[in-house]
C-alpha cells in the first residue's frame, strides 16, 4: 500500500462512512498514523441518497471527495481500496492494493441491503445504499416511463408504471413519498400522452406499522401524508418473492411491477477474517463490548452499522442509524488517544437525538427526546438539520439552492438518465461507444 | 413510435444539441406536428464539458431534461432512441424504437469524436463529445493519481501522471488550462505523498497555432497562458498511434502516458440512408443548400455539425460550433413556417459572433469582430456568456454557484470516482455489485 513506517502507532479505519469520518476526525494531529481505506473516493450523505433517486439532488452535492477532507492532515493517509480480509494474529489486513499492518484497527464498513437470502429478489430488485445505486434507480424509473409510452398493450405499460417499494422504514416511506410527489406535479407534465392514474406506488410493510422505530403518532402521521399524496400502502403483508416480472407476497395482492426497490432490511458489511463464532450477531454485525471492542479481538474495533452492543435497553444493538455511528466514531478516538496516554477509557452511552422522516413538500414526522411534532414544521426541521449535518459548505449550498428551486417550482430537474440501466447493454459507458 | 396521426405536418428533428433545440422551440404552437428524438433524454451543454471531466462541475448542471423544456408545448412529442436509418422514398425513418413517417425531417445530429480511421487511438484514447465520456474522463485522471501512489517504480508513476491531450482548439486548450489548475492547486494537497511534478501536461498540436479560427493573438496568448499555467505545448507535432502505453509522433518526441485525451478532430454524425454519394463532404457533413435542405432530397434538412454549407467565404462549411448550429435551427423554424403559408424561403448568412476560449482563472481570449482582448476581463466575459447561454434557472444558479466557490477558494470539489472507469468490471454498475 505504500505507506510508510514511522515511529506513531498506525490506526486503520476501513470505511469512510459517518463512524468512520468521526473517528478519523477525532485522531487528526495527534501522536498517531491515520490510514483510512474506503472503496469510493468519497464519503456518501445516505439520508438523501433518496432525492438522487427520484431526480431532486444531483449526486455530486451529497458526496464529498475524502482526500479534500483531510488534505491538511499530517500523518493521514487516505487509500481507495477494497479490504478483503483481516487476519487478527499478524495484525494485518489484505486489500485489492496490498497487506497493511495496523496496531489499532477500526472496522467502519456500514451496512448493506440485506435481501434475507432471496436471491431472486437480489437479482431482480433495486437497492439504495450507494451513489451508483441512486442513479440506477433514477435511470430505471425513467426509462420505463420512456418505454411505457411506446407500448400499446395495457398490462405491460400497467407494469411499467408500478412502483413496488418494500419496507416501510424510513428509507422506503422517503422513497414511497418522492415518487408520490413526482407522480403529481412532475410526470404528468413530461409524459402528457400517458393516463398518469396508471402509475402505483406501493408501499409494502411486513409489520402493522410504518417507521417502527418512530412514535406511534409519528408513524400514524406518516401513513396519513402517504395516502394523501396517493400511495397505496400495504402492512401486515410480507413480499416472499420477485421473478422481475411479479411479486408475490404472503397475501392475496400480489403486484406486476417492472420496479422493485428493496428497502427491507440491511445487514452488516463484514469482511473475512475474524473467524471467531462470537464476533458475529444479529444482522452480520461484530459483537462488540461496551468499548466498541470486537468480543474476543485485542486492537480490533467495530463502530457504526455493522457494531452490536447488546445492553438492556438494546437488546439488538443500537439502531443502523447515523447518529449512533457518530456518536461511537467519536468516542472511539478518544478512547484511543486515552489507553495511548496511559488514561482510562469511557464505556459507550448513546444519546438519542431523536429521529425524523419526511414524506414531502411540508409533511415531516420529528420525534425528539421530549417533543413529537408533524407537519410544516417538522419539515423545515428535517430539511435544516439534514443541511446542517452535509460535509462542505459547497455541498450545503448547492443542495440549499435546489431545494429552494424545486420548492418554489414544484419540480425536481435533475430528471436525467446519465448512465443508462435498463439498456445498458446498448449504451454502454465504454469511452468509445460512449 | 406510438405518435398519433393528425391532420398537422409531421417535422421530426433527429438530435436535441443547439441545432435541434433552436428548430424545435421556432416551431412551438404552429400547425405542426413536432417530433423530437435523441440517443439522451437530456440536451448537453457542451462547451462546459471538460469542466464536468476535471472536476469543477457536477454533470447534472450542464444537461437539461428535453421533455422538461418542451413540457408546456402542445403537439410535441420527445422519443428517446438512437435513428438507424432514413429511407427518403418512403418519407420515413426507422430506430431503435420503431419507424416514423415524417413530412419534414431535420437532421441534427451533431459531430462526433474522428479518429481519422486510426482503430488503436479510437480504442485507447477518451473522447470527451458527451456527459458520460466527460465523467469517465474525470474518473479516469483521480483512479491514476491513486495508481501512480502505489506504485514505487519510477517509469510507471510517471506514466500514470502524464496527461496527453490532442488537438490545440478550444476543447483541447481549455482541458489542459483545467488540468494545469488542479495540478497546481489541489493535487499537490490530495496527493502529498507524490511528487507533483513528475505530474506532465502535454498539449499537442499538428499546426503551428493553437486555436486555429482565433486571431494571431489570441493563439499567441492562450499559448502564453498555458506555458505559465506549466503546460508543455508541442506546436507542429503528429500523433501516429497510440497502443495503451505509448504515444508515437511523426517528430522525435513520443509519450509514455496512461491517458490521452483526443480532441483532435470530429466528424458528422451521419445516419445511414442518404446513400446519393453527393449528399456526404468533407468531415462526415451533408451537402446542403443555402437553406440548408440536403442537395438531392426533398424536405430533408441538415443543421449545425452535421451540415455543410458551401460558399465563397466557408469553402468548408461553417465552424462546428454551437453558434452556426443555433442560427441555422432558428432560420429553418422560420422557413419552415414560410413555406407552409406560401412565402418565401430567406437563405442562411451566419452572423460571426466572435469566438472565445477560457485557460484558467483570469485567463481567457475573446475575439469579437471589432475588438480583441486576453486576460481578466475576457476572463469574465467568457464566463458570462457561458452562464446566459445555459438553458434552465437551476443550472445558471448551479453553475454560477460552483464558479464562484471554485474561485475563492481555488477549488475544484467534485473530484469524485462516481463510476470507475478503470476497474469498471471489479465495481460494476450493477444493481447487486453495485
Amino acid at each position: 500500500m505504500n505507506i510508510p513506517q514511522t515511529c506513531f502507532p498506525r490506526v486503520v479505519i476501513i470505511g469512510g462512512g459517518f463512524a468512520g469520518l468521526a473517528v478519523a476526525r477525532g485522531l487528526e494531529e495527534q501522536e498517531l498514523q491515520v490510514v483510512l481505506i474506503d472503496k469510493h473516493n468519497y464519503h456518501t450523505f445516505q439520508p438523501l441518497l433518496y432525492q438522487v433517486a427520484t431526480g431532486g439532488l444531483e449526486p455530486d452535492s451529497i458526496a464529498f471527495p475524502l482526500r479534500k477532507r483531510f488534505n491538511d492532515v499530517e500523518n493521514f493517509y487516505f487509500r481507495l481500496a477494497e479490504v478483503t480480509g483481516i487476519d487478527a494474529e499478524k495484525k494485518q489486513i489484505s486489500s485489492t492494493i496490498g497487506n497493511l499492518e495496523y496496531d489499532y484497527l477500526v472496522i467502519a464498513t456500514g451496512s448493506n441491503t440485506n435481501f434475507f437470502g432471496n436471491t431472486n429478489v437480489q437479482k431482480y430488485a433495486m437497492e439504495m445504499k450507494s451513489v451508483p445505486q441512486s442513479l440506477n434507480i433514477r435511470s430505471l424509473i425513467l426509462e420505463n416511463f420512456e418505454e411505457a409510452l411506446l407500448t400499446s398493450n395495457l398490462e405491460d405499460r400497467k407494469k411499467l408504471m408500478n412502483f413496488v417499494i418494500v419496507g416501510g422504514g424510513p428509507t422506503g416511506v422517503e422513497l414511497a413519498g418522492a415518487l408520490a410527489e413526482m407522480k403529481k406535479g412532475i410526470l404528468p407534465k413530461d409524459y402528457p400522452d400517458l393516463d398518469i392514474r396508471q402509475m402505483k406506488i406501493n408501499l409494502i410493510q411486513s409489520s402493522g406499522e410504518l417507521l417502527k422505530g418512530m412514535s406511534k403518532k409519528a408513524s400514524e402521521k406518516a401513513e396519513d401524508f402517504l395516502i394523501k399524496l396517493g400511495v397505496d400502502v400495504w402492512k401486515n403483508l410480507r413480499v416472499l418473492d420477485y421473478n422481475g416480472d411479479m411479486v408475490t407476497t404472503n397475501g392475496e395482492d400480489h403486484f406486476r411491477a417492472s420496479t422493485v426497490i428493496w428497502a427491507a432490511g440491511v445487514k452488516g458489511e463484514k469482511i473475512d477474517g475474524l473467524t471467531n463464532e462470537c464476533v458475529i450477531e444479529r444482522a452480520n454485525r461484530y459483537k462488540v463490548d461496551g468499548y466498541n471492542r470486537v468480543e474476543g479481538y485485542k486492537n480490533v474495533y467495530a463502530i457504526g452499522d455493522v457494531a452490536c452492543m447488546q445492553s438492556e435497553k438494546f437488546p439488538h444493538g443500537h439502531p443502523m442509524m447515523a447518529q449512533p455511528a457518530i456518536q461511537q466514531g467519536k468516542l472511539l478516538a478518544k478512547n484511543i488517544l486515552a489507553e495511548l496516554k496511559g488514561k482510562k477509557q469511557k464505556p459507550f452511552k448513546y444519546n438519542d437525538k431523536g429521529s425524523m422522516a419526511t414524506i414531502g413538500r411540508n409533511k415531516a414526522v420529528v420525534d425528539l427526546p421530549k417533543w413529537r411534532f408533524q407537519g410544516v414544521f417538522a419539515w423545515f426541521v428535517w430539511m435544516f438539520v439534514h443541511l446542517f449535518s452535509l460535509i462542505g459548505f459547497r455541498n450545503k449550498a448547492v443542495v440549499f439552492l435546489n431545494w429552494v428551486y424545486n420548492y418554489i417550482r414544484f419540480d425536481r430537474e435533475t430528471r436525467l438518465i446519465i448512465r443508462p440501466y435498463k439498456n445498458k447493454n446498448e449504451y454502454s459507458f465504454d469511452t468509445n461507444v460512449e
